[in-house]
């Protein structure tokens, strides 16, 4: 994947009709990134977002894990519906910490408040970085005064401030022309690949100058999050920390309805770039070299997304997508582990189009096409199982290769 | 680990008492390994394993896949305790190859029980190597009669011509003294990493002279391997072509009565054995440097199943255990996925003893103790968890780290 497509480079998500690249944040908006002293090397490690505008509605989605960072467990108490701010850091996770670090992101999230002028509870609190240091909220604090006194209508610094290892850029600014008028939508999101999009961390932040009602805008984005980051993974992993906000200033005067023709394109769009964003993070995991999309079609009941997930975590089936081998045994391996009790299954596979599978047998193909099909950046994999109904979207997975990189970056980054 | 402790080589599976080693098979045992074809190097890929003994009496156990392999459905529809022959090949699993794998598996299997003169649903069919290519049954065929006819009181050949990647032996031969007398117990495994224990394949073959009732016989082998290859992962993935099979031929004499004293001890050391192989598997894999266990004590229902497999399967303790980096942040990480819903989790975590984190949050440890304690072979990681009953024995698994070596055999490996 190459970024010379801009955040829509992947050929699994074209760039969307009538959406153009535009510059700055929406109305209503404005950010910042400074250096508070978490990241040893200097580089910005707290970003802070208000959302100006007195009509500003919000929503959130997090991850579900039985270890939740501290942020989390804090923002989470929040009204998200009422939200306007962002504050988060990087260079520290804040998870596994306990009571004390509770302790930390509740402070950090009054004293924000405070800096912006509004309701603690508006203010939402992530953090990224090393779990079980108990992060040092004073530097943050004493930090907020001059990230206030930068915050600007550009999202730069702040997504340069929520980067960690990522390579790939995953911040984008973008007009969308809605049947209703144009609004404008910005991303600054984070998440790479020793981590998975799931795990320490993935972060993601968008804003829009649509008017939008608090039910409209916690569906747009729970819709959204189900078909992009819910459906993408590094190594399976789960994260301590993911949070996703979006913020709608409704500056642009576009009201957004429920119902209407405007919200059905947005969230089209808002699709569109979250999975681009999803995708953009799994191409972006050290070492990957290929990344992996599954699409299984049929089955009954959970069937499809248990097989869509089996093989795209499977480590037989990454490691050969890094080696560029067309090794379908290990996607039949997957789809059996997946559905036990179910022997013989009449699945079929196809590889890039290249039926290799069927019927629950090997079927005769090319393997000369097949090589080469399964040796460039993106490969499709196609899954049928008998029952269910084969027409529907199906269940799906983006996933990345298993290679020596990331060997090498987690085996030898030592925390 | 080393070879020179033989077959219990981990000080996670300490040789039992009153087991010593012996030298070929129980009375009323026979096996061979000839070449037969499939493999390309000439090497042993052909097994025949024979009781001769009236009252011979079987057991078995298998994978539980949606893709089960030919021979494992033609296995589970014979007679599991009237079983008393084996026939074996490497080079083809004969897997993901429909009805014409079956036929394939039913040819041999009727030749075997032919050639060796037994009914045909006393043999059982297994095969491990390449999935999705039909097993040329023929070859087998031809081959059987030098199988047969090379039929010897030693196991080595049979044991030879089942490995394939292994690089540990996994072959012993044992004398076992129980209060009724003294029996024998051999077995002949496979397994390596490229492969998990559970896949492409684990095959483990046990021959006593013991006089055991089928129920006592399956009762046996089924606590066993719960106690062993259940509790083992190289990889998370689970295999089409899993096999187990004990044979009890009686011609020792010594019966072991179900809810004797003999048959508590025969429990003891047929799970130690198995635990021995499972443990000896996992540090097999290719690549592998290290082997962990992760042993959890409490929590409610099979949280400490699910919590114990999160952190076995886990790439990133994985690959943390690879180089030696004490990241207990990772394996909280794994503890909270596993664990959905119940943030703020009060767990706990040491790792070789040394306690890292406690009531969920980190707790002052000594580094460099802990950095020396990861630097070995094998690492133990104990996870407690709230609620449960914490004196219970636990939930374990055992688990190898993720290297260079893995992605090198599984990237470069073409099927």
């Amino acid at each position: 994947m190459s970024d010379g497509g801009g955040i829509f480079s992947s050929r699994f998500v074209p760039r969307p009709d009538g959406v153009v690249d535009a510059a700055g944040l929406p109305a209503g908006f404005r950010a910042a990134g400074v250096h508070c002293g978490l990241k040893p090397t200097g580089a910005p490690d707290l970003g802070v977002l208000l959302a100006d505008a007195g009509g500003t509605v919000g929503a959130a989605r997090f991850c579900d894990s039985g270890v939740l960072a501290a942020p989390v467990l804090v923002t989470q108490r929040s009204d998200a519906a009422a939200l306007c701010a962002v504050v988060v850091n990087s260079g520290n996770a804040n998870a596994a910490t306990g009571e004390a670090g509770i302790g930390e992101a509740e402070r950090v999230q009054a004293a924000a408040a405070r800096a912006l002028g509004v309701d603690a509870r508006r203010v939402a609190v992530a953090s990224t970085g090393v779990i079980g240091v108990l992060l040092p909220g004073q530097r943050i604090v004493d930090a907020l005064r001059g990230a206030v006194a930068a915050l600007a209508g550009d999202g730069a610094d702040f997504a340069a401030a929520i980067r960690t290892t990522d390579v790939l850029d995953k911040h984008a600014d973008l007009a969308v022309t809605l049947p209703s008028g144009e609004v404008r939508l910005s991303v600054q999101c984070k998440g790479a690949g020793m981590i998975s999009p799931r795990f320490a961390t993935m972060l993601c932040f968008v804003q829009t100058d649509a008017a939008l009602e608090p039910g409209c805008a916690d569906a747009l984005l729970g819709a959204a999050v189900r078909a992009s980051f819910d459906r993408a993974s590094v190594d399976g992993q789960l994260s301590t920390n993911d949070t996703v906000v979006l913020l709608a200033s409704g500056a642009s005067g576009v009201r957004v309805a429920p119902g209407s023709a405007d919200v059905e394109r947005l969230r089209e769009v808002l699709e569109a770039l979250l999975r681009a964003l999803a995708v953009r993070m799994v191409a972006d995991g050290e070492g990957a070299r290929r990344i992996g999309r599954v699409l299984v079609r049929g089955g009954e009941g959970d069937a499809g997304a248990r097989v869509a997930r089996a093989v795209a975590d499977s480590p037989l089936v990454k490691t050969a997508l890094y080696g560029g081998d067309p090794n379908w045994g290990r996607v039949a391996q997957a789809i059996g582990a997946a559905l036990p009790g179910t022997a013989p299954l009449a699945f079929e596979i196809a590889i890039e189009g290249i039926v290799v599978a069927r019927a629950g047998a090997a079927a005769p193909f090319d393997a000369a096409a097949l090589a080469a099909a399964v040796d460039r950046d993106e490969v499709l994999y196609e899954i049928g199982l008998p029952g269910g109904d084969a027409g529907a979207a199906g269940a799906e997975m983006f996933f990345s290769d298993l290679g020596y990189g990331y060997v090498k970056v987690n085996a030898e980054y030592t925390t």
